[in-house]
């Protein structure tokens, strides 16, 4: 992409709106603009990281087994009914009325409308496990929206739900959920450690938030210094094992990990001294087992192998995409902007001409940009008539992972700058090499 | 994918809802469920196809040289006051109020959005011609939805909006999406023919609906035949070249084409009787330049080469991506089910196992399954225990392009069976060369 056809709308100023730092960078980096309370617009920067973020957790979802579908944002009143949480619900939903005065809501997250299509459709344990999930936006009427996208009142969220014909099968289900989390975490670049959370009164102890440590965290916790080593599992992890997947359970639920909320002190005085982080984190991802909570006042069923009439046992599984985006930059930054790991990054390579209009540096760029991009790399080509000082304050600022910096000097001598965004380090490397050193064939 | 572990709930009885052929042929093969007047769901293999539509509309939206993003649904009534809009729109707007009794509506199209972000940042004629599309879901509360996803209350749209500094220009943005929707139209197998559509109070002549015939079609259309030969452009189109596409927008424009709504019985007399084709037709497409009509009430404006302000001229291009898929079907189907074309199928092939549980049958179909796939296709295997019959029936029902076949006799004499679903065609083919003949390496 050519940045003069490109819309990449840079501020200059610190926006006096954003309190957290992935506000102010996504602002200033144009990627997101504000169209009302807690409600955003992805510009086009934005919305390939958007992109990016989602095929991972896609490609996550669909390794450990889960279906994707697409449910409607608009609900009816009489589902929710069904549940009782129509009435429970209080202010965060948004209830609406159509022409025929029909009661609707905007969906705050998606339980009863995936029981309703599972209970249409499955009759019989033979068809478990099962487990949907879908990108959708939600809605939530925080009093209080905050932090950009970070805690928006519309926002995307990836949410699973698993059916189970009972505990044992439903438990086995979670852990699949929480390996691919780990993973999907993993992929972005983010070191994300999975905190037991409050069941409430459904208890059990199958709910876990997985927090990453940001120094601008929302959240206290505390957590045993091990977490940082251990393992996150390969690709080739087999999703169809249930010993395997909850064998990577145990080990990732044994070290001490506790929110502000969930923190025994007791449990923490065990934990050795230096052994002991007690950080700021931001939640990424929650997983939950609610067991019947739904399914026996919505009726669903399916015949077991008995031949009697089951509850299937549910759980289900979010991950916000675009408070994600925030908690990435929050891990991943600094004075001069965004780092984006390779994983979400929304070029691969920023190519900068320093001097637009100079044939020379035209031409390398043009060779350049054609050989990357044929590499198969996605490439920002800064072929603006800005200074070359505004230029790397712009590559920097949006944190692709390289820079390729091409200069009249560099050029007459057969070479080229390339930067790395995370490390700074910079080397210089002659022009007909570059394009091989992204992976082109020789 | 394994049929055993997908979920695909077929119907066995057409659904009595159901009045056209797409609807009832979505409902049966388990692509959609409706959630609630005009809302439905799309499961796995409706959203397999939607997948494929949105990403052939994004390719050629990006050849053309829009830039995608992602605006919110919800958006503030303010912003529907600066254009007059908020009160001419009528009851088919969905109005909301949130919690501090703002009003909000949920967005049944996104001009002012648009233009509130091109007036939020650009300045200069310099940043010109600009094109910004999103895909994302709108609300327009028809009294009477109805045909399934063809006339929902909620559905998927790309909008696209264009955005120039006088008429000229902004014709030739126009002529770019004429051009990307024509290409749009034929990727998807798609007969699509562009009449001129009514500009209303605007006038000019700058409005069309791409129109695909169909005998189910909603409106009465009026054609030359010669646009049955007209060729469409290939993706070496030059979309840089504004002489190449107004060429091209010049030859698909000269032949007479109108709706019932714009016929003219003088000029179709004046077409020869051979050439006339008078049909039903689904409009699939709609794009509309629309001048100042925003820009100037909501001051979108940018400094010319003159010096002056001038408010941008604008059009916008839609496209319904949900509906889409039902044109397709209404378009391609037979009795036995529906018939997608290669470029939108949800699997390239259904790999049918004709007695699972039979060791040579399953030992046959597994490997064809990981041969297939690793050459790249997209695989769904039944390896359910249905009847063979049955088999067939959900095969031709979900309308995959090809059936690999594979039952006992065959495999014995080292042989499956090949069908084209579109012609119907039957092939005997050695096992070892089923994976080869579908792209696989020798």
């Amino acid at each position: 992409m050519r940045l003069s056809r490109y819309f990449l709308p840079i501020l200059k100023e610190n926006p006096r709106e954003a309190e957290i730092i992935s506000h102010r960078l996504m602002l200033r980096a144009g990627m997101i603009r504000q169209q009302g309370q807690g409600s955003f617009t992805m510009l086009p920067l934005g919305k390939k990281v958007l992109d990016k973020v989602c095929a991972i957790i896609r490609e996550e979802q669909n390794r450990a087994g889960a279906l994707e579908i697409l449910m409607p944002t608009i609900q009816s009143a009489e589902l929710w009914r069904e549940s009782g949480r129509y009435d429970a619900y209080g202010k965060e939903m948004l209830r609406i009325k159509d022409r025929q005065d029909r009661e609707l809501l905007y969906g705050p997250t998606n339980e009863e409308m995936v029981t309703e299509i599972f209970r249409s459709y499955v009759k019989s344990y033979k068809d478990l496990p099962l487990n949907l999930y879908h990108i959708q936006w939600k809605f939530r009427d925080e009093v209080r929206p905050r932090f950009g996208v970070m805690r928006g009142r519309e926002f995307l969220m990836k949410d699973a739900y698993s059916f189970d014909i009972d505990y044992e099968s439903a438990k086995a289900a979670y852990f699949r959920m929480f390996v691919a989390y780990l993973r999907t975490f993993t992929r972005m670049g983010l070191q994300a450690i999975p905190m037991r959370a409050d069941t409430g009164p459904i208890g059990g102890d199958l709910s876990h938030e997985f927090i990453i440590l940001a120094e601008t965290g929302e959240s206290q916790v505390f957590c045993n210094k091990d977490f940082l080593d251990l393992a996150v599992p390969g690709e080739d992890v087999d999703f169809g094992n249930d010993a395997e997947i909850a064998g990577i359970v145990a080990k990732w639920t044994a070290p001490y990990a506790a929110t502000d909320e969930m923190h025994d002190e007791a449990a923490w005085a065990g934990v050795a001294e230096a052994d002991r982080l007690s950080a700021r984190g931001i939640e990424v991802g929650h997983i939950f087992h609610f067991g019947e909570k739904y399914s026996k006042p919505m009726g669903a069923r399916v015949q077991g192998p008995d031949g009697k009439e089951h509850n299937v046992s549910m759980g289900s599984y979010g991950i916000g995409p675009t408070r994600l985006i925030a908690a990435i930059i929050e891990a991943s930054h600094d004075e001069a902007g965004i780092i984006w790991p390779e994983s979400v990054a929304p070029f691969d390579i920023g190519l900068i001409n320093m001097k637009a209009g100079d044939a020379d540096c035209d031409c390398a760029c043009e060779t350049l940009y054609a050989a990357l991009t044929s590499a198969g790399k996605d490439v920002l080509y800064d072929d603006t008539d800005q200074r070359a000082g505004g230029k790397f304050a712009t590559a920097d600022l949006i944190g692709l992972p390289w820079q390729v910096i091409v200069g009249p000097r560099g050029v007459a001598a057969g070479e080229v700058e390339i930067k790395n965004r995370k490390t700074g380090e910079r080397e210089t490397a002659p022009l007909a090499t570059v394009a091989q050193r992204f992976g082109a064939a020789a």
